[in-house]
């Protein structure tokens, strides 16, 4: 009886796919779901594997081997609170619980904390890859204590995604919320990459009036090059689809309000409580605020004016800026999300290795890239790299670019089209590049209207004036 | 003995200049301060005044006529909640604590509860206006039960600042965290403000290569102008103030790293929340963020190319797009603000009235302004008004300014110095105005990878597709 490798919980579609990878790899797997006849279609679907249905959460604990591991794949939030309830007068000291969803970090922090006195491990384990992924190679982010990723390290292997170089894309990061908080930076840079892609196509179809089957080609000819990635692969398939009903492109069909899930917000939310600026990353997640406001932008568009938005230029020469502007925007994003790595390090205690971050984000997840490779072997090269934007290669790159990306931005705002993500990237670059700020104006006004004090340039201290009698 | 109007707790130079602007109104007011030394002295350089120094809370609350009301001008945070519970067994039923620092607005809520339950009033009041306003005449923005502030109204209204109408700037908000919610949105706005003036002033200073005495006339001109603004006002005094040991622009001497409290922190995390969008008021509390990354900055700017920032063009005409550019994104930023409120509003059950909160930001308050007559009469005119952006008399300002507007993005663009808070305010106008934003295409990005569906514009319903085999 007790002879299975790991039990899995919650048989939505990324448990489901989850189980069948690990089954694949010959690991002994018991499933459960809390509506049985889930368990009992899925496993009625895959008769040939190795995974055996449990009934209950008794029947599944009983089913494994000591110590005891439970990858549970049940939405985030209070359902894994209430999964880990009802598992834990089933478990043995040193017994394993690994929660594979997206989970906040902060209550991972709180779950290992309050498992840890039961007497039970916890890991925190983030899983990015989609349904696909999920079947056959995720990219997997594990955090939590290191003698429990050691128990669970040969399945993790196992079914994890290979990287170009033959790497599985999975490696311990760090302890307590690791894991969930770098597979949360993940998202956020995720929904900026999304959110550059978005506004490349909008400046191509919008503005230079590229339709859906001209613009699959140039994607497909991009993801030939430095900007090859899966997300660039998909838009290149999503925009050559058609709509079997109206013939139509059926990107032309869908409503333009994007939707959200948490993780992005979050990386938000924690990129000020860190004092970390990701501003690309956040115009993403703003951009799927404003694109949810539906109502209220056809209201305005009758009433706000603004250009034609009708690009009247070379457009060969457009497509060409506009590559050079999303890969060298991409390049800021990736640095924001990184630098926010690196504080949450020090801040939560993580001691993170970034080429390892990196190099796991090469293969299985959804923001896979060629990229990647690069961003890997530049932290290899300088482990305390303080920004990505000062890495040789990349700051070659952006070098090459910059030009282009300008024009891009100018043409963009003359147009009246908005590209948020890729001009808060270009802010981000001015700024960082930027010896002097007018940051010392402010400090002034504050000192000013508050008695906040400020510092000098030309000699240490605190200093305030009294503004009106000077 | 008991005859004492109201107890101040905390003195503090907000907690000083608030007691001795309840008093010259004459109202009898007991002070306490945990150090003893500080009541002694402040109550010995005030004399003349009805101000009753305490020597504990016991004394300080035994001098109060019934019921009591005392007012805590406390540090936000953890010495609220020491001196609530110091307090609690001192007063009795009815009894009203009075919270007037910057707590955050769930932190109010949550005392509300609290206190409610003992039978004690608590109101969460928001104070602006800085050591000048809290002697002179802030702005108030309360919250709390409606009993509670009627038995405060008195004095508030008396302390309170006065529009140019004569009204004064205090008016009962709502309930629960009501005030503290819209001090900490008057607070997001004000880092807005700040950080557009500090970009305009980047702008002529780096790119123009104005010095600072050539600068205070232009912005003391434009405070004559619909610009007319406490900050602008301040900035034309601290751009003409010399430093007396240097004899150079005080200015100039000031290091350019900005620092901040956490209501701007605050404001942006909570948009997240709300999903509401205010890239402006974000853009500037990451303004913030970079600019304290000082040595970061200093090394990159050694190390990442952009163009020389000399504005070659005509100065005269650089003045004037930055001026309009300046005007056009104020508005958006507060018409993200006033959104932020109204979605909280709804959110928190707070039922607030835009044209009172703008009412009460004419006078007193950090962000007054000559500009807020004109939002609080747009509010009159159609309280339910979706965006400020669509309000007639904004809608013609950001007409006749759009092209100056776009003309200032596109030449910092081209200097290479970063105007996030300009570009996104830009971004926000165009994006807010375009009935079809690119986000359908992440719609198909998010369905191609995670199933997670997406609507149709030609057809009700919700619709998956099978990318790779259509």
């Amino acid at each position: 009886m007790a002879e299975h490798d790991i039990g899995l919980i919650g048989l939505a579609v990324m448990g489901q796919n989850l189980a069948r990878n690990i089954a694949s790899r010959g690991f002994r797997i018991a499933v459960y779901n809390r509506t049985v006849a889930r368990t009992d279609e899925f496993v009625a679907a895959h008769p040939e594997t190795n995974i055996t249905p449990a009934r209950s959460l008794e029947e599944c604990v009983a089913l494994l081997k000591r110590p005891r591991r439970l990858l549970l794949m049940v939405k985030a939030g209070t359902a894994v609170d209430d999964t880990i309830v009802q598992l834990r007068p089933l478990l043995e000291p040193g017994d394993i619980i690994i929660d594979g969803g997206n989970s906040l970090f902060r209550d991972t922090e709180r779950r290992t904390a309050e498992l840890e006195q039961a007497g039970l491990r916890f890991l925190g384990v983030g899983i990015s890859g989609g349904e696909e992924g999920a079947l056959h190679g995720p990219s997997i982010m594990p955090g939590g204590p290191a003698d429990a990723y050691a128990a669970v390290k040969p399945i993790l292997t196992a079914i994890a995604a290979r990287a170009p170089d033959g790497t599985p894309c999975v490696a311990y990061l760090g302890p307590h919320g690791a894991g969930h908080y770098v597979k949360m930076v993940h998202n956020g840079i995720e929904y900026g990459d999304m959110q550059l892609i978005a506004e490349a196509y909008d400046l191509l179809s919008r503005g230079a009036g590229l339709d859906a089957p001209a613009l699959a080609p140039i994607f497909a000819e991009w993801n030939a090059g430095e900007l090859q990635s899966f997300l660039i692969e998909i838009t290149a398939t999503i925009l050559q689809t058609t709509d079997p009903e109206t013939s139509r492109p059926l990107v032309d069909l869908i409503l333009d309000t994007a939707q959200q899930k948490g993780t992005g917000k979050w990386t938000s939310q924690n990129s000020f409580d860190l004092g970390i600026p990701i501003p690309t990353i956040n115009a993403a997640v703003e951009a799927r605020m404003l694109s949810a406001l539906k109502h209220e932008r056809v209201a305005a568009a009758g009433v706000l004016g603004g250009p034609s938005a009708k690009y009247s230029g070379n457009v060969g020469e457009l497509i060409a800026t506009v590559r050079a502007a999303l890969y060298a925007s991409k390049i800021c994003a990736y640095a924001q999300g990184m630098a926010l790595v690196k504080a949450a390090s020090v801040e939560y205690g993580y001691q993170l290795d970034l080429g390892v971050v990196a190099a796991l984000w090469r293969a299985g997840c959804i923001i896979r890239a060629r990229f990647l490779d690069d961003v890997t072997a530049a932290y290899r090269q300088e482990p305390d790299l303080t920004n990505l934007l000062l890495a040789p290669y990349f700051t070659a790159a952006l070098h090459e670019r910059e030009q282009a990306w300008r024009q891009t931005v100018k043409t963009a705002t003359e147009l009246g089209i908005a590209v948020p993500a890729m001009s808060s990237a270009l802010a981000y670059y001015d700024a960082y590049r930027s010896e002097r700020l007018p940051a010392n104006l402010i400090q002034a006004q504050r000192d000013y209207f508050g008695a906040h004090t400020y510092q000098r340039v030309d000699k240490p201290g605190t200093f305030h004036t009294e503004w009106l009698s000077t």
